[in-house]
């Protein structure tokens, strides 16, 4: 029997890794002979790194970059040396975490930590990307990170622009020869689950400024500094890339991303299982286990599960999904390919209580899963008591 | 395919019947042509006259009765007209949930209304009786219980003694010739988890007085009056019981059964599971799914879902057992009989909220059980989508 264990983190109380460990544990606890196939999942957010890192074999590299406000801060990607692959969450860098809220100033604030990292892994020898877009508390169109790679911002007297969105209204040149040859010749698979094209109404500054602490004024400052940029990025680069879907993503990150790398951009959770390998993994599966700390008919769309489930379906896995939380109208998920969702609390807990009996939770919720399994298993043979698994029961 | 749905009550969240209930419209949202047979489990204490109501298509009568001060009280009880059977909770009478913790005074306190349960019930027909001690806040020896069938407790000068176990150390003869005759020639079945002798240090007045507010003081009076009543209802009655198990049930209320009727006294589950005809019903069972509010390993012993695990086991049908909490230790339960144990919570909550959302929970987690048991009947077969059972999901 082999089952396929592919959850996403279960956020505050256990990193998809760990979750994947805890379901196995479960499984061996009934099916002991059972093959376990861990392949800890993420949406490109928080935890990417750390799952394909395990899912890879590949190391976690710590380097000292600049945050979003120019100040020091060790980040840590992921590069699996074998398929010369990083593996980059951008908010390592870029993040909003990292900025006190009295700090944050979105005006001035610089994607050129994400630069860095990129560079680093370009001298570690890598020529592929995974990119995990979201969690950003920058507004300046990736400028920062092609600065960092050797790109000029120019204004129209020939100056190096300030960082940040807000001197971008100055731009008049991307200067793009100093450009790292070896960035333009990677190849960039970007996790977004971001739709938002770089300008307008449903724009980076106007959509997701106000939550990095942009006031009206400052929105419209940067919504025309940023379109500014668009133009001459357009120009420069040769793409005209503002409309893109996800270019908007990551306070415009997306948009150098598109404009200036060979980039693909697609549902983080897609990406994730792409470079995960899950497909090739599912082969000959008899059951997935995927899960989240919290599953309901509202907030599932686009997130790991239903990546994993909708994977499954194509290779006639059956998936079954554990959640910290099971809530209200999540049975409308029984229509797109899963088969149970089972809630994972042992007793009444509070919050703080839950979160840390996760682990042994979800150990628990899984083997008495296998429990029933095995029990329809057997139920449904001529002769009851004849499973045809092996159960350590 | 055919479930046995035989739940206790989930304690202030559901009574036995509801929680079949729940469990058959889990079930339904699965399996919609499924087989189900709902026989609503009780240890004998609380809930189990609406579970043998609910299981035996009897009525619940009630009656205005007095309670163990003497007070009038409606109490109920249950009635099968078909098989002339009255189910009875002493507690409906006797209890001490009827008295406030202040007003109680074990040394006076009496179980006359059980007596006048009884004769409500022989003038309604009964023959048998199914009668669930516990919950007592008396310590007569049941000399309430003869009095009101009847009997006359006499002291030495011939005069009828007043009520309570106190009043006991006057006692010289029961004088059994107005005992209610139909009430000597019924049978009864005495549901009592409790062991307890009559007298002695593990006696009546030694372990359940002081629960039932009796300072050390009342605890030796009242001793010394159920070893003078011992003794007269061993020469009145012809029997001596006072060293029989269970005698000390219900504040010695046992002794007054085992003395003077036709009783037979057992574990509470198996009173019930035998009035339920359980094991009947079990016959082409495919799964006995039983539960309760909490399950775990220090307290299932001897509780309605063992009971129902082990009459199971005798007929070959595997059992599951739902609960409100699964708690610590439960996994012993894996090696008596259980095949799994499902706890039924779906996301984080307080009590109060929990039990109020039992039901639905109990609801959606026998779904998601009979969805896994349908898995792995499907996974079982050579070709994973040709399940045998007929799904709705």
């Amino acid at each position: 029997m082999k089952f396929v264990l592919a959850p996403d983190s279960f956020k505050e109380s256990m990193s998809a890794a760990e979750a994947a460990a805890a379901l196995e544990r479960g499984i061996r606890a009934v099916f002991p002979t059972a093959e376990c196939v861990r392949v800890p999942m993420a949406d490109g957010g928080e935890g990417t790194v750390e799952a394909l890192v395990t899912a890879s074999g590949g190391e976690i590299v710590e380097v000292e970059v600049q945050d979003a406000l120019g100040r020091p801060v060790r980040a840590a990607y992921g590069y699996v040396a074998d398929d010369r692959l990083a593996i980059i969450e951008i908010a390592a860098a870029a993040g909003i975490h990292l900025v006190a809220a009295a700090e944050r100033d979105v005006r001035t604030a610089s994607t050129f930590g994400v630069g860095e990292l990129i560079t680093d892994a370009l001298d570690r020898g890598a020529i592929r990307f995974v990119v995990g877009l979201g969690g950003s508390v920058t507004n300046d169109g990736g400028a920062g990170m092609l600065h960092a790679l050797g790109a000029r911002l120019l204004d129209a007297d020939g100056r190096d622009l300030a960082g940040g969105g807000a001197a971008l209204a100055g731009l008049r040149t991307i200067d793009l020869e100093g450009f790292d040859p070896r960035a333009r010749s990677a190849a960039y698979e970007i996790a977004s689950d971001v739709s938002n094209p770089l300008l307008g109404p449903d724009g980076a500054s106007a959509i997701f400024g106000p939550q990095k602490g942009a006031d009206p004024q400052a929105v419209r400052d940067l919504e025309a500094a940023l379109t500014v940029y668009a133009d001459v990025l357009a120009v420069d680069s040769g793409r005209s890339v503002a409309e893109m879907p996800g270019a908007g993503a990551a306070g415009g990150l997306g948009a150098a991303f598109l404009a200036c790398f060979d980039s693909r951009m697609r549902r983080g959770v897609e990406v994730v299982m792409e470079a995960a390998l899950l497909e090739q993994r599912l082969s000959g599966a008899d059951f997935v286990f995927t899960g989240e700390g919290s599953i309901d008919g509202q907030t599932l769309h686009g997130k790991t599960p239903l990546g994993v489930a909708e994977a499954a379906a194509r290779h006639g896995v059956p998936v079954i999904a554990f959640a910290g939380r099971v809530g209200p109208g999540a049975d409308v998920l029984y229509d797109q390919g899963f088969t149970a969702l089972v809630p994972i609390l042992q007793e009444v807990s509070d919050l703080p209580r839950a979160l840390t009996d996760g682990p042994a939770n979800l150990e628990r919720a899984a083997a008495t899963v296998c429990r029933l399994l095995a029990l329809g298993r057997s139920a449904g043979t001529p002769h009851g008591a004849q499973a045809g698994w092996a159960t350590g029961a």
